[in-house]
């Protein structure tokens, strides 16, 4: 039997809106880059975010991290964006576009947080879903 | 053979944010019947469209409606709502709480509009998902 | 503006075993007709089930049923069903085998009788999934 | 308890080309009613074949149809269309060009044909897909 | 041009049930760790099961395995798992918890004894599906 | 805050037929080892294609790339392979079979050298889809 990596993901969603927007840049430059994302008043999607851990297999409960802990600590995260406008509802986009990446890096560093010291596993990954067709990915490198 | 009735139905989608908020009612009250719905600035969705069209098969083409009308039409109605805060962007939500029920409403209102008189095919019925798992069929009866 | 039927469907789901098996016939005969679904300790699915409620859209609120109170009627239904193996934890099944067909017909009658009264909408049509290529719909007829 | 109307569908795949053109119009007027479709060796998809059935619910076994038996009717119908060029290499779109319309009308009278008289069920509907955002319903009217 | 890994993945499925509980543990300490996948008498999943497989690109068949061979090896596996109750009816856990850890770990140790020395090809990773929302990777680290 | 590396991965679609034969076997050998993919008029797919792009998120935009950019180089390379047949009408699989395998590493290679020199990122990785249920995956290793 070989050595082997394990890792197990779970699936979150939340929904928010957004807005593309560059104060210092003229309309028309706004328009040029950001599209129709720049609509005053936001638009929305439903996000979808898979969470990552890796860990040793506990041989007592098979478990790398128990499920209803994982959806605790990582709910706590997401309260925050949930049902929100993410420009002005939450104080991680003051002077960042919440672009899929950089909402993908700011709950990267906020699971990484909530996860540290509460058991023998690490966030590995997130993936983060903005529709089915677009996706960011975020890791330790 | 026995006599058919055929329908196509093309998807489309469209990312908008909303609010649920009644003026005249405490917010209390609003918060107990649209619970995080009611955050101030709105928040978002992808919605996807389900627009079924019925007809006879035209026998040269092959066709009910040449997807490409089908698209010039809805995509004119779907303009309107996407990359929109449906609340305050659009006309259609202002004595109305812009629930998918009412949205659905709307959309199948336009997009019966839209296509009459264009040829020989009607609009049948069409479905609004707000997210995966949550959906509203419209259909005239 | 024409008269419109409005359709709301929420998604749930549960995890659940079952056995196909018939006391009186020899095992020959059960293997043929239900082939592996006759492994004595019973197999499972991820079911997914659609219930589709119809009724007049509140002028106020803008909905069909508030979909907080959907969720529970029919979470008080899916809680004898999850985590269960359907032949020995309910007793929906003694006489009869617990395929798609009569899990629908079962859910159908429960989730009618729990949402009978409780406002002016009704069930409509349920619809479940055994699997992704596998379903059943129930309706009234 | 209600009287019931209780539908079975079963999801099947198969992998074919087609190609859009009409010998008696001009390059040009095809290009325009057809765009990309027109290409000279066709093209392909993979469609995914939606059929429902209807009947009563046996009591002993608790199926309209057993899966297996309706497995290997429709199998026996795709066996002609899967990895084929349908204009080419089926008899049934000599005169017609393969749209899903016309795709799905075919289907739905060969499947309908190989059920009839085999049991106490019959076929009420088929649904095609050519691609995950476009389908067609067919069904007796 | 540059140097390229190449990796095929093909899904397969299967149906099984399990339970979740320590006989060493009181009833309360299983409930309190495992919840609801304590039911006595278990409960099932739809499993998806993704195998990865890593080689050279055979020059005059363009594939790295055929298909049909990897379905023929990856079937003999997954036939001891399908329609089964994985705590009694395999072998795999006896002393170990069933959880999708377990269960992918099994089945990568497994499917590689199987591929190894057929090919010029090697497993390099499973991803298991519990659902659709959470699931597990297994490689060789 | 550790450091992290950042990919973004947009979804294109294009439908396409091809054809599994090799001019030097026998009809029998190749039906041995391509099957129903031997069917000389070709057969089609959707295919479904996820570019992952990797690079530095620019500061001012929250972006790795424009995503308006992404499309515009990376559907200049489908537009050759859109509603053809493969080993017909593109000059990639004279002498190559089209498979998941060399259709993956060709589209490497041509959206490799497209994004080349357009900005601060690069290709990381493609991943093709033949089916839902294949997909090959293509990096620099």
């Amino acid at each position: 039997m070989v050595s082997k990596k394990v890792f197990i993901t779970k699936k979150f969603e939340f929904s928010a809106s957004h807005r593309y927007w560059i104060d210092e840049w003229s309309e028309e430059k706004n328009n040029q880059v950001f599209g129709k994302c720049t609509s005053p008043h936001g638009h929305g999607h439903n996000y979808e975010l898979h969470v990552t851990v890796s860990g040793a297999v506990d041989p007592a409960t098979g478990m790398i991290i128990n499920l209803s802990d994982l959806k605790k600590h990582v709910s706590l995260v997401i309260e925050e964006f949930d049902h929100k406008f993410l420009n002005v509802d939450t104080p991680y986009f003051k002077g960042e576009i919440p672009t899929t990446e950089n909402i993908a890096r700011v709950l990267f560093d906020l699971i990484d947080a909530e996860l540290k010291g509460k058991g023998d596993f690490e966030l590995s990954k997130i993936r983060l879903y903005e529709k089915s067709d677009l996706y960011v990915d975020v890791w330790e490198g």
